[in-house]
């Protein structure tokens, strides 16, 4: 599990660097270029497109196009990833209008929220999913879960409301958590989860860039 | 330095937990209840404290306040931490609006663009600290870094123009960078820098999601 999320991972990574390569009017690519964009080893390259049943060839590389296609399939990218996201602070309200997402084929289609000075939307049947991002009560989650078939939810609300809202999610049907709650989440065997913690990233940096200026005692 | 991190990235867990449970009215805590918060080991979490002089006792364990006094100063939260943000997109404008690093003793203290129309500021000398986030021109941002010893960074600019902003960052001083541009960048001896793929962290889900739930070729 551990080594297939950083194989994932990676395939993303390659994803990202053969579109910059791509945009820069190169057709082919080797292993050993990929390997330098993220950080791999070249081995390390044709070792987790083998598991996808990807090859090159030693003199000509992979075809840059082939292969971009190839890894939206296995990124699920072939078609557009429905997302809803509970917790509309500033952070929540932040990634529901990111719209960074959508050059991904991700797009929030929902947002979810206990503050009904939130709501622009308090009726679940006048939603339209092409529309801009409703905002729906928390308790209308399960049934947009259900009808719209949606797999995938990101939480943004403090740490205490965290625990409630994934087992929430998660008898609605949903499968995948990306947690930006400052609290770690554990998945099941029905459900993934990713933490995110942001905070904790810029303590992180803190604690070098200060451990790196002045000697710290212990 | 991988183990470092993990080891730093655990004590903003460690951190983080205490605070939850002496909101719960608890005073102590045994290494075994912080591992059960952070996912490691009890062995570990009292190797991670004995690195930085921290000692509990079998029968007491530690003490909540003084544990959470200790870990504040190892990250550098006894002190407010200066924060500048280049990228006012929709995602640089969120982190740049999000208070939710402030209760962590960070703040975003000014904000970079090259995009005229969202300067909000056109005279570096005008700019009081304590006033809400400046937004200024990138040209700014040497003279910015260097009169107001800021340390970290965060990028959220889009992947094409990323290393020029480390670039300007690294020239300027800055030791630490967050890294959101869906871009590997790399730090160098001077300057850490940690990547965060929101992006990447979502495709990451939709695979395992799609390969529970469906059956994926190879």
């Amino acid at each position: 599990m551990k080594t297939n999320k950083l194989c994932i991972i990676r395939l993303s990574k390659y994803k990202n660097a053969l579109y910059r390569l791509k945009s820069l009017g190169f057709v082919r690519v080797f292993s050993d270029n990929l390997a330098d964009a993220v950080e791999a080893t070249a081995s390390q390259v044709r070792k987790d497109f083998s598991i996808f049943g990807i090859s090159g060839n030693k003199r000509g590389g992979y075809k840059i196009d082939e292969l971009i296609e190839k890894l939206n399939i296995i990124l699920g990218k072939d078609e557009l990833q429905k997302v809803i996201i509970v917790g509309l602070g500033k952070l929540g309200t932040a990634l529901s209008r990111y719209t960074g997402f959508e050059k991904e084929e991700i797009k929030i289609v929902a947002a979810f929220d206990i503050d009904s000075t939130k709501f622009n939307q308090t009726d679940i049947k006048m939603i339209k999913l092409n529309e801009k991002t409703p905002v729906l009560a928390l308790e209308y989650l399960p049934e947009f879960v259900r009808k719209n078939n949606i797999k995938i939810g990101i939480i943004t609300v403090p740490d205490i409301a965290a625990q409630q809202v994934v087992d929430i999610m998660l008898s609605s049907g949903i499968k995948g958590i990306l947690n930006f709650a400052p609290i770690r989440l554990r998945g099941n065997d029905d459900c993934i989860i990713n933490n995110v913690n942001l905070e904790g990233e810029l303590e992180n940096l803190i604690y070098f860039v200060n451990a790196s200026t002045k000697t710290k005692g212990k």
